[in-house]
């Protein structure tokens, strides 16, 4: 029997949890799922064979304790909680797998971690993740029929079903709703066009939007990722004229998103004084001028340069009711990140009946014998219900397919690694198809 | 005979030391010079009793010889610096003065200094300095007439004197040009507004500018300094509703200097990959869309939706240079705003026979036996030539004056001190008017 322990058991564990049940008798596995909420561990456990603990994860003798003796464990917890993990198993020589992304810190163990002969897989969700093994996989077959790579561009989405869409973005949070609302902020974009390096700052990103039409699904707008530069090292691109990731929405959302990034509600580095007894109005009029009698409406429009028909972009901005009397109900002074982000809830959250959908697509332009190429691979998934997410499936999934392999001993590398090898991508992708998670690839004219 | 040790010989030295020297006969001052470029204290100095000394300020022993036996110490060095000097001061129990912020560093000091019977002054140049002096007489002499504050606004600008405006900016750098390029970046700026809390993210600070009216002098625009609020306290201010602190430049200036900040061009968190050999339109185009044809200026103005004939905003950007192709000229890779800073200077250093200009505005509303009043104060000081600058007047002296005023024992204030008592704002502005730097009082109708 091999022991593993999985780290918490949230909405990104659940098919993750399920997948390794159902694998467990056929290959022996001694399944632990450890969470500090022991209901939540225990509701998304079927077996009786498996262990469900409660863990508290400061407590440093019951995470040696309950990890000793395990072939793997795989951190589903914070981020940050991770190197805590990693640094355990480093000392009891087991495998790790995460599907964040492989920090600073942790890249700082690779050595350590490779002399040990142990893999600690990182990336290995959706975005990052399955973005890695369908890029990879894209990229090598090229190679391997002697293209040569010139442009890279890859967006992913996690969005609403098209069935479910009932609000002018045509948008809901299908998961972490902090990143959505602090998407971009920190520091400047950076990618590569056509050989030139270009730079946007936080401000500008929702203006420089690019569209992309998905087969069946209608047409999307994406917005620049952070840093695209790094990931020509990652997939071996580093003579690629073009480099650029991003994110999916709808069509009109960034424009309108804009606005709230115009105004500074976005903004996360300071609390907003008094603002626990204000109301959506007032939120929204701290970043406006004061008038005695002018509108809220009017001063945002004038301060904006919103026009009086735009009817799409101010169908948007109403709906989402900033500018309701209604108080923000946040029980303490919090940062204007944290109260759009409360007001957006009201109306974004996922309903009982709601499904997300994943929209993912590459598109790589090369050459081969002389002309110039393009091919586009696109995924699309939709989710169950509110709790069986596309999201939760394409997260949980590829890292779930990842451990069978590392436990099989399918895996060789050895080290802090990501999921870029063909003996990582090519079982994951595979057995995803089964799951219904299939890539489409066309070539454009 | 009193020990005065004066740390630091730079430009914002330069009245202090003459102040000094020419007091120091007077009332027996030992007067030493501490720079690490004993050429530049020399060239300070005109007493041979003065004596200048070469100081490594990272060899603790040597300023701790040279400390030892002060009545005073007076740093002008780097602001960084100033705790490791008022550290020295505290164990030899020798009182300080400085004209830079009081840091969160000093604060903690303050109740070891009170204890030892100190006065480490704070804050005592001119922004801030003068403005604390002028705003304190104005504030306190309406106070003691039973005068009720309820608006404060002040505006302090560090421009060139009108004749010797060259450049469609009406602008050149009369200071330190790194925080000019910097200004308002870092946090959103935050103020009070007819008992509003208001707040504008950096991004928009230089689209939200009041105008001004100086007699004499025309119209200056004043965009918000970081943070207004914490002078609520210093000045007494509580209950103000209005509580506005800016920047002066002349009119046109801010809505030119968004487009930089619009590029991204002010943005010192990055390093520009490959811009050692950039050339300024290389630069620029760094932040702008890749198009095969079009040019440089007119995907600027599209970007930032500047109208054909805005000719005083193009106008401006045309005079910096920043479409040239001239090399940036930088011996290696800089940040955004350290390039764009570079790229300024070439134009907007001060020519030999340039003279700089200072202007200072304060306005106040408050209520007196039951009516509504206003008064405005301002002070407008022009300077010498290229070293002898009113930045410079306008900094040392008072400065000076303080230490005058310390070493007379006339400071029974202890603690890490603001110059914000009438024992220090009463005869420093006096004196100051001796040097030609008077603030003009008007009742607005």
């Amino acid at each position: 029997m091999k022991k593993i322990v999985v780290f918490g058991a949230g909405l990104s564990a659940t098919y993750l949890i399920s997948y390794l049940e159902q694998n467990a008798a056929d290959y022996k596995w001694d399944l632990f799922i450890a969470d500090k909420d022991i209901t939540l561990a225990k509701s998304k456990c079927k077996l009786d064979a498996t262990r469900c603990v409660e863990i508290d994860i400061n407590n440093n003798k019951a995470v040696t304790d309950l990890i000793h003796g395990s072939a793997l464990v795989v951190s589903m917890l914070p981020a940050f909680l991770h190197i805590k993990i990693a640094q355990e198993c480093l000392d009891q020589k087991i495998n790790l797998a995460t599907a964040s992304y492989l920090s600073e810190e942790l890249k700082e163990l690779h050595e350590q971690v490779k002399a040990s002969e142990l893999v600690f897989l990182n990336e290995c969700g959706l975005d990052p993740g399955i973005d890695h093994l369908s890029a990879m996989k894209l990229l090598d077959g090229i190679r391997e029929n002697g293209g040569k790579i010139t442009e890279f561009e890859s967006f992913t989405g996690g969005l609403i079903a098209p069935d479910c869409v009932d609000n002018p973005w045509e948008y809901k949070f299908t998961w972490n709703p902090r990143n959505v609302v602090l998407a971009g902020s920190g520091s400047a974009v950076k990618f590569i066009h056509n050989g030139k390096y270009k730079f946007i700052p936080y401000h500008r990103i929702f203006r420089r939007t690019e569209e992309v039409d998905i087969d069946g699904y209608g047409k999307f707008e994406g917005y620049a990722n952070r840093d695209s530069l790094k990931y020509r090292e990652t997939y071996g691109l580093d003579d690629v004229k073009t480099m650029y990731r991003g994110t999916f929405r709808r069509r009109g959302f960034s424009k309108a998103w804009n606005c709230f990034v115009q105004l500074g509600a976005t903004d996360d580095s300071y609390i907003l004084p008094y603002s626990k007894g204000m109301s959506h109005r007032q939120f929204i009029n701290t970043f406006l001028s004061y008038h005695p009698t002018d509108s809220v409406e009017l001063k945002l429009k004038s301060y904006l340069g919103i026009v009086q028909d735009d009817i799409y972009l101010w169908e948007k901005l109403e709906s989402t009711g900033i500018f309701s009397n209604e108080l923000i109900g946040l029980n303490k002074d919090a940062t204007p990140a944290q109260i759009l982000q409360h007001i957006l809830e009201k109306k974004w959250s996922l309903k009982e009946s709601d499904r997300d959908m994943i929209v993912m697509w590459h598109k790589v332009t090369y050459e081969q014998n002389g002309t110039s190429k393009k091919i586009e691979s696109s995924l699309v998934c939709e989710g169950e219900d509110r709790k069986h997410t596309a999201m939760a499936k394409t997260v949980g999934l590829p890292l779930a397919i990842a451990c069978k392999q590392i436990l099989e001993g399918k895996v060789n590398e050895r080290g802090c690694i990501l999921p870029t090898s063909p003996e990582l991508y090519v079982p994951i992708l595979e057995e995803l198809e089964y799951f219904g998670v299939v890539f489409k690839e066309t070539e454009p004219v």
